[in-house]
């Protein structure tokens, strides 16, 4: 059954993301950033009073509580059951099973399901992935990931900080912290970028904070599928560090560094020649970051733009799905949330074992 | 006469912005961005189908091409008059004697109105504005500001480019050529932070590109109020610069210096003592720059969420006037506007003298 | 007559740089660097005991005290007379007169005379300098120079320094403070770079410390030969700078930046391309800047080592001479000391006319 | 028995680093670059007719050829049985059983016997240093040290180019390929900052340039004696890397990064506040690295200068020693060079037995 959506505002509902939270607006902002949707209705909260308070700060038309004694997986198998395609942040699920078990569900109902690896919007990471896939780089050789953060440097989840709390919550957050946290995100891009799965990882987690039953740091080797080797290190008591993903990536002919943290440049090196700064908005940038793209070159988007160019993506699915025309994809889908689970749990045996390779 | 503006969203229309200006969406994304206004109706361009497409492609509720003869002042005239509330993208108006009558208007209608000079909504450079006029930079006594693009630096306009060409048509951009374009944001910016009025200018403005009647380039030398000395430079043949509007002010105690083009630092110099890397989304940034926030430290916020930060202020304000409050302001005003086209009249006089000193 | 020093280091000899200065020992370490020259004798104060204690610290065989009641241009003028090529610090005499007379005396003499502008020693520089020659930037059209420090920003020169006291007293500085201490190399580099006479100033100097005769802050436009036009800025009361040069050209094809600061990098703008990172060392650097580098790239090399680069030609050019061959040049010459005096002359004019345009 | 050293310049000579080589000279620009020392002899080519013409280039007095069939060691091993004190560069012997000889020796003769770990040099280091052992940073958690160049992707050593021709050879370089080029390197300088030895490592090298005998790239995490993490990874087929020598140090309280490539500026990143941008010859610098600088702060100090700080501490100790005093330190010594070696074994065991984990 296909719905005429060519002349309206697509309508999104949120589950979570009530005050306290930053991700709810996030998506709020990122949803409707190129004035193709709007959300309109919300279970923002498990409590009652948060989920109608966050729900009338939005204007929302209609506020819900009914979902709040439900797990993440419940709450995203109920709207796919009832044909209603899902946005859903990650970590995807609790754990590897349930993972398996929502991509039976969504393979079932052929419905957009789309995961907000958010760093994947950038235009700038996705010119990175098109000089790769065109072989501009050549055969890839060395990856070096790493997201570091500072801000559980201390003990916060004993601060009162619900953010704090919950990634280091093992009831909440599962078997990982930092590499389910951030260390996922890192996983991501470098296969986003690369194409390249990785095969076999080596990791050693630590939990510096006292206490701390979750890992807040973790060092990895890694063998990619080509016979490429990388490194990954995400950290969140790197003292004074903000959000520092980035990702280098050597091949035989010529390698990339791109910042999240100063997002719209993409430096190309190459050897014998100087370095090019290749800068989002720019003539020369492939399709894939023209259209991630809204203002002239040097007028800085961020995160809350890349974020929005996930949904941009899913959007236009949407559309297409409405008029019966298949998805064209782009975004991380719930493979891509599989992929990140079952990264989190090789890493973590790796971890447990003493620091040994483990196949994926 | 109060209303009730609480417990909705409010609604905004839009003049001009059409499809193939980038600016109209700007304005769209900014006034929406935080889920407090809604643009609903728009005459977005004087082409009555470029009109309806515009309109149709934002699923406007209501689309008029009704003010496609007037000039920019009459329409933010015509709303004033009819008691509307009005944002106005800068150039304010075509010269001088209109922003003069302009302010008179506003002055009598008791209504809000703001100019876009959006560059003031960087959280960085709300933190800068605060630094100055706490102290901690002492007395200012040398400014730089620079304003570099490269984007005219071949005759565009004679290619069909409508965004060259307008600006580098006297008949619609009045006497000013980049200095009107881009100058008139440095003068703005220099004055927000510095909290000092310009005294005395003496300009040196070129059309570098043959044929072109307006200045692409501008060399000035300035003295503030308080003894300050100060360059302006701007260029639209700087070849290979995007946007790159970048201050530096230095006081008797500390240094200042902020890049737009990495709008979320700030660069605090002390004599003899490590510079300072000042962060947006910090805890040690001033409330207003706080405010100005909308993500972790880290998270890259750009040009849309400052152009969306002037309208927060805008749309407080509105919602006080709703609620029979004073404005708060924060956000550049028709004081402003005034200023502006006063620096252009007398950068011109300037420069057409020989470049000698004009008192403003 | 020629003199075989093809088999042995040449000799060289050093007036003032005694202890308690800085640049006494950058000119030894700088003549000395490549092992081709070694300072044997000075006469390195006015004050006997520092020029023998100066001298004995660095094992010299032979000590003078008899310049100690001349002034600089009677030193060079009594080598000179004496058939001893000289390299002459900057600024190279006290007034333009005097500037003239050293003209006259080298043209009649026909021996080596240097004077040590030392940015020009860089590779990056010269590298610019070939860039623009060979037409890479096209026709210059604007050019805009800074050289910003903070280190006069207080009353120094009362606190003992004799650094700051004589560059502050016009008795032994002339008519120039900042202009002619660091002003004067952003005139000759830009000169070096662009291979353009400056045609026009018009300049607002301000002595910003209270009691300093001598300006600290400058600004000024230029007009160049070609019609070019242009800004340099220099400051000693920058808040926090250190040794801030850095020179901006823009021409019809395309960019250029250098910063002393990170010297061995050079910036090459190119509109709708992405900007290329030109580093010292590397295989595509022009056969001036290789011939300026001593190590693999990525192995900085800094402010000794563009002295030293002077002194190398200047040394070759000795052994030249010695050959009874033509020199080849490439380092400035006594004409750029009479430029730079010049310019301090049209400078302090124009700004002393309240800011007007002076023809040079 | 005492020499009287105090009033004449040391004298010194060189083995190796012959026309060809970019090391020798770096060892003579250092030894002699302070005007405390001089190169007067050379044996500085097995090959007589290059070791003639090498000690020409340098006017040197004397030359030899006489060692020219010895290995490393045996020369050391020589000077050091005639009482002469020696600056060994890095690898300081073929293999571990060498270095433990050595070690022997040195004891024996009580003579000093530095190895040019050369990065200890830079002031930024040795304050980086300071700040860590003054518990500036607090614990130490997490160290990331990468060391990547490029200039070995290809294939060279098969092109004629002697200095890749040894470094991949085993029977001139024994077991280690990067790892010993620039990983020990990279090895020294984290144990130099921080004062704390590597436990254990595990490492994946790899030779990714076909039928290369020895690694050109290595990853490896580490574990130091106090419960602190890390990573090193260093490359020679990092396509467009220079001398790319990277250091972070994370700990309780602070954060510090520094890079080879700009070497005058050291971060200090701490949770909560601005990060802090320290700079070398600033008056807030540790006097160890006030010791280092030889000029004022902006004026740029790179590579030689590092080396020649190197030698600046030997040649005071020489002094000491001629003086009868006890020497000061502060520059690697022959535990540095027995560590070294210990390092390149323990690497290659773990990689070779699959990336285990292998204890120091």
């Amino acid at each position: 059954m296909t719905q005429d959506l060519s002349r309206r505002k697509l309508r999104a509902g949120i589950v979570g993301g009530g005050q306290g939270s930053f991700i709810g607006a996030v998506h709020r902002i990122a949803v409707e950033l190129d004035g193709q949707a709007e959300v309109v209705a919300g279970a923002m909260s498990a409590d009652a009073g948060r989920a109608e308070s966050s729900a009338r700060a939005w204007y929302l038309q209609r506020s819900y509580t009914s979902y709040r004694d439900m797990a993440l997986t419940e709450v995203v198998r109920a709207f796919l059951e009832q044909g209603i395609h899902v946005v859903c942040d990650k970590p995807m699920t609790f754990n590897l099973e349930e993972a398996r078990e929502l991509v039976q569900l969504v393979e079932q109902k052929k419905l957009i399901f789309a995961l907000t690896h958010n760093y994947t919007g950038y235009p700038a990471v996705r010119h990175a992935r098109h000089l790769v896939s065109s072989g501009a780089i050549g055969t890839v050789r060395k990856v070096l990931v790493e997201y570091l953060q500072g801000w559980l440097m201390e003990p916060e989840e004993n601060t009162g900080n619900k953010q704090a709390a919950w990634r280091t919550d093992p009831s909440k957050s599962g078997i990982a912290g930092s590499i389910g946290d951030i260390g996922t995100h890192g996983e991501n891009l470098l296969e986003y970028i690369t194409g390249l799965k990785i095969k076999q990882v080596c990791a050693d987690l630590t939990a510096f904070v006292e206490n701390r039953q979750l890992d807040d740091d973790a060092n990895m080797l890694l063998r990619l599928e080509n016979g490429a080797k990388g490194i990954l290190t995400c950290s969140q008591i790197a003292a004074g560090e903000e959000n520092g993903l980035v990702i280098r990536v050597y091949g035989t002919q010529a390698g990339l560094e791109w910042h999240q943290m100063e997002p719209n440049t993409l430096i190309l090196k190459q050897q014998g020649q100087p370095s090019q700064v290749l800068r989002a908005g720019q003539p020369y940038m492939s399709p894939e970051a023209q259209a991630a793209t809204r203002l002239p070159a040097g007028h800085p988007e961020g995160f809350l733009e890349a974020f929005a160019n996930v949904y941009k993506l899913v959007i236009a699915d949407i559309r297409r799905s409405g008029a019966g025309e298949a998805p064209l994809g782009g975004y991380p889908t719930v493979y891509d949330g599989l992929r990140g689970m079952n990264f989190i749990v090789k890493v973590v045996e790796s971890s447990q074992k003493g620091g040994v390779w483990v196949d994926f």
